[in-house]
Order: C-alpha cells, then structure tokens, then sequence
C-alpha cells in the first residue's frame, strides 16, 4: 500500500505543521505503508519569521520547502496521478490554508488551487480515503463541495460556521479523537487547531492514519 | 523536569534534522517531561534547497529557521543556563557540524562555536545528562575532549576516527539501539547516519529520551 502526503510548505505559519507531517510519516512508516510526498511547485503566499510572528521581506517555494520535512524525498503534485496512490493525507499548518486557497480572505466561498482541487477530486472519485488534519478540512470540503462530507476541526466556531456555509457537516471533537465520514472515505482530527501539546495531537493522528489505512484496504 | 533540547536550524541538509528534532520532542512530551527548545542566534553556514541538493543564494539564521520546529516557542541559547535544565538533547543533521563546529573542514581538530560549548561544558560540569544523536556526538566529543566520553554514531568509519582522534571512544551501534556512557551521563544513538526510514530511527531517540530522563532523576 501507498499512502499519499500532501505538504504546504515547511513551518506552521506558512507552510506545513512540521510536528503533523513528521507524525503522520511516523505512524505510516509504523504501520508498514509506503508513502509519497509531494507538495505543489508554486510560490508561497509569505514567509513568516515563525520567532516574531511578523511576514519577511523574501519568497520561498512551497515544493522547496515542503523538500525540508521530505529529507529531499518529494514529488511535484503535478506528477502524482490517483492511480499511484491509495489514500491521500493532508497535514495541517497555516500554509495549507493560505497557499491552498483564498480561505482567509473568502471564507465559506474560497477556491481550491488546481493543483491541490485535481488531486482531491480524483482520489474521491476513485473512491479512495482522504485523511485531513488541522485546518486541512477546510480544503476538502471547499474541493468536494458536492459530497457535503462530515468533518471536524475541533470547536473552532467561526472556521465551523464557514464549513458548514460550504455545504459541509460539521462535527465538533476532541483533539485526541476523529471524525470518520465511512460513506465518502474521509477522516479528520483536529490536531494543533485544539492540541495543546505534541503528544495530544500525535494521539489523534496516529488513529486517523490507521483509520485511513483500514479504509484503503476496503 | 525540564529538559533542554538544541536545534541548528531546520532541515536536514543545513539545519537541525527535523524528523529527530520531533520524535524527540514527542517523546519528551509522552514522558511528561516539560521541553525548553533552543538554538543560537547566528547566521546559518549555507542554505541549501532540499529538492536538488544544490546551495542557494540567501542567508537564513539559525534560531529564526528553529523556530520552525519550535512553532515560535524557542529561546536564544544564550539565554539559558545549565542550571535552567535538567538535561539537554542535541538532534542531529548537516547544520549541527556546519553551524555549531568547523567539523567538515578541521576533523579531529574542530572547535565549537563558544554559545553552545558555553552549554555543554556547564552541563557536563553540573553532572547533568546530554543525548546526542546522529551526527551531534561529534559535536559533545569535540567540546568535552578531556571527559573523554564514549559514544555512537553508528557505523560510519572515518566520522568515528575523527571521534577517536578527539580522545573519545566510539561503539558501533545499530539504529534501533543508544550507547549509554554512565560515567559521563552522556547518551548517543546513531539515528539518520545509519537509518533508512523514520520508524528505525524512532525506535533509538526513544530509548535515548528515555534514558536521559533516568539519568537526570539520580
């Protein structure tokens, strides 16, 4: 079995949430799965100074950067087809919300990147499971509008609100725990939208990817 | 307990190795060990771009790229004293002999930037426990040269004749394994220079984590 990871980036900030990415590799590589990294080639939308909190006057590439938790070992989204892969995994991070989308500034009516939407809406159709992590879900149901899946991102009431505008259920959970939407092969943890501390979010990780395993073995 | 843990940067090639740098904050954190994460506030050796290999054009710092793996919650090594903690790790990857030693271009011979010396001899002087793993030992062997430690990492033939040259004593050691100096309280497993996938190299930081907390509770 291969499993898919999609990163945005390097950093919580403005890319991937590297505690998620590592852990999400951990517990695959754990459970004896094969996975694929990749992120798309594009620039990111900022780089923050993940010390102060405040933007930096340069620009990095997400594919780049995402090569930092990937030990080099990534592939351009572009060159990931459905057919490779037999789950797909989304780590969270700031990064996924704003180099994925216009989420933070359209809200409920945000577009997906065509990179990003191509690959969601091809693994749904193939019927394959997609774990979402973080604020991840906010991508999957803004990409799979029409499936009006069931997701969680914790209790946050204003990014829940938006989920659900986009036509999603939204279920609120705790950090340790997941959503599983059986019906459309979708599993969501909150992780560091709720995590307080690594190892809460590593306990909901580690049962959204075997759940994700057990549902790609269907 | 608290348990200081030492960042170079972020990234395997040029910084810390972020795959260790979070298992062993994971597992700290699953221990209910309370972690002050660190690095020193100076400007990275090279920058290298994780996808090709190649050195980039830029400069990045130290503690500023840490703060990545920190999500922000990092301090300057110079702001923390030995007896703050309880015991200290050092993950490794390239940006640790880059950035903390001249170790690629001196050998045997390498001096270690003063910030983390300063740290280590203190520690080492406190009888508190240091971890080293990967490449790290170089850098305890090279800044402790008359403790004389014994220490791995792992099978790599001319990086522990260095280590011997230094007038430390070097163990082969397998991945999923730590050499434990008692005398010293000095523990050392060889991670990414022996590991070929993140669970391997799990199961070492694990028992080293483990056993730093051991050490530092007699």
């Amino acid at each position: 079995m291969k499993v898919g990871i999609l990163l945005a980036g390097c950093g919580v900030f403005d890319g991937a949430e590297i505690h998620e990415a590592t852990l999400t590799l951990y517990f695959l590589d754990k459970a004896g799965v094969e996975t694929v990294i990749m992120a798309p080639n594009i620039k990111q939308k900022d780089v923050i100074n993940h010390l102060t909190g405040e933007p930096m006057n340069e620009e990095r590439n997400v594919l780049v950067e995402a090569a930092r938790i990937a030990r080099g070992n990534i592939k351009d989204i572009n060159d990931v087809k459905a057919e490779d892969i037999d789950a797909l995994i989304m780590p969270g991070g700031y990064g996924v919300a704003k180099n994925f989308s216009n989420f933070l500034e359209k809200g409920a009516e945000a577009d997906v990147i065509p990179e990003v939407k191509r690959l969601l809406v091809d693994m749904f159709k193939a019927g394959k499971p997609i774990g979402a992590i973080c604020i991840s879900p906010v991508i999957v149901a803004a990409a799979l509008r029409e499936a009006k899946p069931t997701v969680t991102i914790g209790t946050d009431i204003d990014v829940a609100k938006a989920i659900e505008d986009m036509g999603a259920r939204h279920l609120a959970c705790p950090v340790n725990e997941m959503v599983v939407d059986e019906e459309n092969k979708i599993v969501t943890t909150p992780a560091y939208m709720l995590g307080k501390t690594i190892k809460d979010v590593a306990e909901g990780i580690e049962k959204l990817v075997n759940k994700v395993i057990e549902l790609a073995k269907k």
